[in-house]
């Protein structure tokens, strides 16, 4: 399917598109390993097709970088509590920097006592959380991820930002199929996503935003606070999502918004069960891949070409993008490259445009 | 607020409906603890205002005994199989009293580690479950639970029942204000819900549900098939939840749902989180509470009343329910009481009614 505005935009290989982002994130102050970890968290989310979490956020985190809102060469700290738990202050380093390191933990946890939970604490953009969740599930885990941060969408019954569109995913590996991979808003449209449609003067779904007074619009000029997924239910798990992931790392970030501090700064947890510790991985594997192949052989409503499990247009981007290389709006190439050519960082030729 | 049809109810006391519910699981065999845990958990549906989840689905579990799909006096075994989890196999015991044992083992691994995950194989009917983690919050934990079953809710791009309404619960321990407690079905709305409104012929909401042929319909007479909650996103969270509960548990329903087996039976887990492990629990109560009153201090929408926060109605309706007794409609008391009498067990005076 040809996306609009395809012919304006250049493609990108994976690999140079990951050296231009680390080279950026390097001569800012973080270690190598430290640079290469943001670039490759963000170049997945471009692979996967999430293009609202990848490198365009690159300008993002400079700015964070000039208010001393995030510091690029933080190095996060791990206190283990009990055997299954450990909370990773981030101490403002990136989001991937600080998440990488609670999917390890998570997943020592896990080994020694079936599950483990990693809290994270004071991070900034953690990008597409689906990537810290299916790393976990290369390691033969099941794993759930979620992110609270600074209140962006309406709660059900109230006026204005209340609380964040904290994101949700769930990883389960399969055998013959690529992993699942739920990764959801719980707004009904990721900002990132509405952002993107505002950009392109798209016109937004009914239900997807309110404008700053309220009022439901599909404007995307008027847009302005994305609606909770399911009225209640999005805003609900969005609530307790905040009070689990920065209740427990003593970080309450709503509370505080709402009482006028607006730095931007993320908590998260996640949790890795070790599959092996139930049951027969294999035996796992082949059940999960039994329960993708009954839905997909449902019959497919109207109008639908395909019936699909949670991750597998992200799995079929990604082998895309991955051969192919990532196609990228003139505005973020423009952005990526100025910022590249400010810090003496070398600039890839793209593949096209 | 007046409920319709209030006038033709009658009103039990909580006390005295608990001993009936008992009453009926003793006589079918269950032991008296156990038939306690039926009826308590019944009750407390009830008591939240969640009636589609109470004691109306006690002619549903003597129908599982009739048939052999579940046995009142089946004892679950237990293998604590690492440190922080067990699996609990429920050889077809009421959902309540597996349950109870997911919770009390989900509690013990969080003491130990830090968090603790208890897997359910094989139950029946689990009631509501807001239940379990809300008893998990007394014990000083947040908790996650959610129940996979039999297909009976749409998924996003497929026609007919594909998956479960499996719902998700996520209760968070306060300190001045009641546990934020949310419980959600997967679906826009509950099938429990749906039966009631068919019963009193009250129209649907729009996107509730769909006929037997997949058409949009809010017509109680024609609605079969309830929708995902926020179309795949619903719909991806409740494949991931049957993954997590019937995968972990060797113990599939989709799969073999959808090659034609389709006796009742579900599969749970619940995850505990030893609040006290992470940080101080005093610190930690007051930010939850913090963040309440920051969530009900909004501005409401308009038409709105009152802001209101996860488990905050159902809290009322338990104290309100608590003190002047549960109303139940005649069908729901004409059943019960039907089912006592050729069972020997005593019928109680309802208060009014």
């Amino acid at each position: 399917m040809p996306t609009q505005g395809t012919a304006s935009k250049v493609r990108v290989s994976a690999d140079d598109l990951r050296a231009l982002v680390s080279g950026i994130f390097a001569v800012r102050g973080a270690s190598p390993a430290d640079a290469d970890a943001v670039a490759d968290a963000l170049v997945w989310a471009n692979l996967r097709g999430t293009d609202s979490h990848g490198v365009s956020r690159v300008p993002r985190y400079l700015e964070l970088f000039d208010k001393g809102e995030s510091a690029p060469d933080a190095v996060p700290t791990v206190e283990r509590r009990r055997a299954a738990i450990a909370i990773v202050d981030a101490h403002t380093a990136p989001g991937p920097v600080a998440m990488n390191r609670a999917v390890a933990e998570a997943i020592t946890g896990a080994r020694d006592c079936g599950v483990g939970w990693a809290t994270v604490r004071g991070t900034v953009h953690t990008g597409a959380i689906g990537y810290y969740t299916s790393q976990a599930a290369v390691a033969g885990m099941a794993a759930v991820g979620v992110v609270a941060g600074v209140p962006n969408m309406a709660y059900a019954g109230a006026r204005g930002a209340a609380v964040a569109t904290s994101p949700l995913s769930v990883a389960v590996p399969a055998g013959r199929h690529p992993t699942v991979l739920l990764d959801m808003a719980t707004a009904v449209m990721a900002l990132g996503r509405i952002a993107q449609l505002k950009a392109a003067g798209q016109e937004l779904p009914a239900g997807a935003a309110v404008t700053r007074d309220g009022e439901p619009t599909t404007d995307p000029a008027l847009a302005a606070v994305p609606l909770p997924a399911a009225g209640a239910k999005g805003a609900g798990m969005s609530l307790v999502f905040e009070l689990l992931a920065s209740g427990l790392a003593a970080n309450p970030i709503v509370p505080a918004y709402h009482a006028g501090d607006r730095h931007h700064r993320q908590n998260a947890f996640v949790l890795a069960v070790d599959v092996s510790a139930f049951c027969d991985p294999a035996a796992f594997a082949s059940s999960v891949d039994d329960t993708i192949e009954a839905i997909k052989a449902l019959p497919a409503a109207d109008g639908v070409a395909e019936v699909l499990v949670p991750g597998e247009r992200g799995y079929r981007s990604e082998r895309e993008r991955g051969a192919s290389g990532i196609p990228l709006g003139p505005k973020v190439w423009r952005e990526l490259t100025a910022a590249a050519e400010a810090l003496g960082v070398a600039v890839p030729t793209p593949i096209s445009g």
